[in-house]
Parts: structure tokens; C-alpha cells; sequence
């Protein structure tokens, strides 16, 4: 029996594991992307890490890749994703195959937490999972009976991409009105930076709410009730069992999961509102390198 | 060898067929289902049509009913949908099951069309499908390898409820902002009303495009471009293979199809730009019926 392999390749760092059948993190190495040195940079970073956490072992059986989208997962390409500048059409499935002889997959990092969660985490035990995390940007994945459903072209789960506000206004490289520019830690670090000259992003803000800031609550509660409508909206498309719901937002604790969960409740059938199940991620830091280890069994 | 049968209960007619193994309809009886008098009376013409149809025939295999949401599939039961006025918490399963022996299943008319669709009509041989109907209403069914995914109450597909326009006006007892209240056919004959005191519904106003009216144009023009958000989005949640789309207002022909597939592909990714596949639906009216009869297999 060899090891399987989980890769997190994030936009600031790589993380490398060695992940046991029991979906636990054995040894776990990580080292800055730096993504200015350019995407061969870091794949070579990411092989010799492979090397180093590998060396010693009887072989490798699989290693799985986790990293921003757009991508395609069939092709084993990224795509340009806005997390990896300079990383267009990169085939980094093939790149990292002719290092080893294990096979290499890709997904997008929220469909790898995505399935970490559905298999050992707060999704454990449910047919569907609907994964949600809001941090920087807002991203998502379905898993059915433990398998990611990617989609046709793997784009299944990008949520931040929805238009919640058809004329609303542009966010980078989104649809103008999309989720992600009202909804993630980014967005709100925006509105209160413009609207009341609140400097040091989403954290920030919610300390101001701890405090009682009337204005800092005022966005936090118009970022929550964006991403209720945003959660409702998938609850009428696939209708999943549990949504399972991560990313540095989310820790800000009570302060947005009371008002979210009474808000998602306001945007569905009546008859489903008994059944609307948000529930906290459990795996935080190493969903990702977890769920993407589970791409090679 | 039996016969399948399947029903497709409207709130104007009750259809009920004999479906061979081809999917063809091999029989069928119709008549109007009288919502007025009752759900009992209505459930009791349904009883003698099957009764009637069958006759001479050596048993009947199954019963599939496709009906109006909201309802429950797991336990049969209608829910008091806009469309069958009186039929609240109505078990339609066990009503019709105690009349014969053959097994007897309920899933709502959207989902019957999708699997109709993904079946025998425009979404044959794709891996995952979703169906939308735009007439009355906007609903919607999603069918992945030949299955319905029906989620966890069996409310997947509801997608005339999904928010595209948050904080926008209230249709029915919808959402404020939903998609039924800006794409569907009703949608599109009372803004004609209000705007512009244009009588005759949609199909007016399809009349009065076609004669080169430009307030009839840029309200049709509307419509679609809320459709072309709606569609956008589910492929931001699920990114299916292809989009089967039918219903009245998808008659209107080039009219509609036309801005419609420019205007998705300015709301998704510009790397899914290419893979956009809307298909006219093939089945129209009888996809109830074929559909329904699929649940029997």
C-alpha cells in the first residue's frame, strides 16, 4: 500500500499532505506560491515538495490537486483564475505527471473541500451536500452520494458568479450584480471602506460590530441577506440536503450565522422551511488538501 | 407483460396514457380536471380514466403522475400548489393506490418533462440535463444519467422562485425579485397591461413584436434577458450539459431563441461562452405523460 497524496494550491500558499484512509492529515508540508515568480516556479516548489514528503515511502498511489478556478478538470488545466495571476492554460496535471509515476488530478479547491466535507465532515451522512465558503471570493460545490458533481465543464459549484441583483454593479471580473461582490469578506471590507471609511477589510468590520457600530452591522446584516438569497437560490435549483457552509466569513460566529440562517427562511417555500439544515464547515484548514487526496481513491 | 401508464394532472386538464416501452403514447384520454368541484372529484375522474384506458388490458405495471408543485414525491402528497386551488396536504398517492394494485408514484410536471426530454426528446444521450419550461409559470427539472434529481423534498428545480433581482417586486407568492415574475408568459402579459395598457396576454404581445412594435419588443426583450439570468445561474450551481427549454413562450420562435442564447452567454464565464447548449424541447405536450410513465421503471 502507498500513500495518497492531497495538494492545496492556493493563491499565497501550497500545501502539500500525506492523507491516511481515515481522511487524516499524516505529515503536512507548506510553503509560500510566491504566484510573481510565475507558475513554472511553483510547480517546480510543489514537485520537490511531493519528493520531500514522499521520500522514504513505498510509492505513491495517487496524488490529487486542489486550486482556484476556472479550471478544467477533465484536461487537467487551469484556466486563468483571477487567485493565480499569470497562470493561463497551464497544464499542470501534465506537469506534474512526468514526475511521477502515480496518477494526478485536478479540481477547483471549493469542490475539494466540497467532498471533504461530505465525506468526514459536517456533511457526513447526508445524500447531497451543497459546500459554501465566503471568504475572499464566494465559491461552492455539490457532492452527490460522496461524488463531485463538477458539472459538464467543471464549473458546477461557482456560485459566486450568480446574479442575485440583475443591473447591480460590477466586481472583477464577475457578472455585474454577481454574489461574490456583495456577499464575500472582500465585498464587505469594500462597502465599508466606501461607505463610512472603514480601513482594515471584513475583520475590522465585525470587531466594529462587536462594539455596537450601528453602520458597521448595517453591512454586515445587507452582506448576509445577499448570501441567503444566494443560498435560497441553489435550495431552488437542486434542493440539497444539508448545506455545509465555510471560508473566514463564516468565523465571525453568531454574529452572521443567526441572522443567515433566519434569512435563508425568508427566500424559500414555505414547506421547505422546516428543512433548510445550514451547518458549520468542520474540517476548516485542511478540507482542501483532504478532499483533494479523496480525488485519487 | 403489462402496461405502464402516466398521468399528467393540470389544473385545466387531467391526461392520463398508456406509454410503451419506446416512449411512445400508445393511448390517450383527456379531460378537463374542474378544479372547482373539488380534489375528490377530481381524483375520482382520474380513478375512471385509468380504469377506462385499461380495460381488456392484462394489468397495469405502474401509475406515474406528474403534477403542479409544490409537492412531496417521497410521500405522494400534493401541497397546495397556485394551479390546484383546494389541494392542500392532498395524499393523491394512497387516493389512487387503493384503487389498484399496480405501485403508483407522484413527482411535479417539471420533473416529469425533464426526464421526458432527457429520455426520448432533445436531451437524449447528454449525461446531465436541465429542463426548463417557460409558459404560465417558469419551473424547471434536472435529469443526470437518465435520473430526475428531485433533492432532498423534492423541490430541486423550482427555479421560478430563484431571487435574480433582490429587493424587486413580489409575483403570486414568489419570492420579491423571483424569475416566475419577470420571464414567464404571465410575466410578460401584465407588464404589457401596466406599461403600455396592451390586452391579450403574451401572445399579443408576440403579435404586436412581430409587426414591429418597439414597447412590445423591449418588453419581450426584458423577459428573455431575466430568462437568460435565470439559466445563467443554474449554470453557476450545476453547469449541466445541456439546457432543454419549452413551454409557450418558447413557441415564439426566433423571437425569443435568438436574444435569448446571445444574451447567456454574456452572463456566464467566457471560458463556458463555447459550451452553451440551449435545445428547443422536441416532446411539448405529451413529455407530461411520457415523463410520468418514466417514474414506473
Amino acid at each position: 500500500m502507498g500513500i495518497n497524496i492531497g495538494i492545496d494550491l492556493g493563491g499565497t500558499n501550497i500545501r502539500v499532505a500525506i492523507i491516511n484512509k481515515n481522511g487524516m492529515v499524516e505529515e503536512l508540508l507548506q510553503e509560500p506560491t510566491e504566484v510573481e515568480k510565475g507558475h513554472l516556479h511553483t510547480i517546480k516548489k510543489m514537485v520537490n515538495m511531493i519528493h520531500t514528503i514522499s521520500e522514504g515511502k513505498k510509492r505513491i498511489d495517487g496524488i490529487g490537486i486542489g486550486a482556484p478556478g476556472p479550471l478544467d478538470p477533465k484536461r487537467g488545466v487551469i484556466l486563468g483564475p483571477p487567485n493565480l495571476p499569470g497562470w493561463d492554460e497551464v497544464y499542470l496535471v501534465d506537469e506534474v505527471s512526468q514526475h511521477f509515476s502515480a496518477s494526478v488530478y485536478l479540481t477547483n479547491d471549493a469542490n475539494a473541500a466540497a467532498l471533504a466535507e461530505a465525506t468526514y465532515g459536517s456533511g457526513k451522512g447526508y445524500e447531497s451536500v451543497y459546500y459554501v465558503t465566503v471568504s475572499t471570493g464566494v465559491g461552492g460545490g455539490l457532492v452527490v452520494n460522496g461524488q463531485v458533481f463538477q458539472g459538464a465543464q467543471g464549473f458546477a459549484g461557482e456560485i459566486g458568479n450568480m446574479i442575485v441583483q440583475r443591473g447591480g454593479s460590477q466586481y472583477s471580473n464577475l457578472n455585474k450584480g454577481a454574489l461574490e461582490g456583495y456577499a464575500s469578506g472582500t465585498a464587505i471590507g469594500k462597502q465599508a471602506k466606501e461607505l463610512h471609511d472603514i480601513e482594515g477589510g471584513a475583520e475590522a468590520v465585525f470587531d466594529l460590530v462587536r462594539e455596537g457600530n450601528e453602520e458597521a452591522w448595517q453591512i454586515v446584516n445587507d452582506a448576509v441577506d445577499y448570501l441567503a438569497v444566494g443560498i435560497a437560490n441553489v435550495t431552488h435549483v437542486v434542493n440539497p440536503d444539508v448545506f455545509v457552509i465555510g471560508g473566514g466569513v463564516m468565523n465571525a460566529g453568531d454574529l452572521v450565522w443567526t441572522p443567515l440562517r433566519e434569512k435563508v427562511k425568508g427566500y424559500v417555500y414555505e414547506e421547505l422551511v422546516p428543512y433548510i439544515n445550514l451547518q458549520p464547515s468542520s474540517l476548516s484548514g485542511d478540507a482542501g488538501v483532504i478532499g483533494a487526496s479523496l480525488l485519487t481513491r
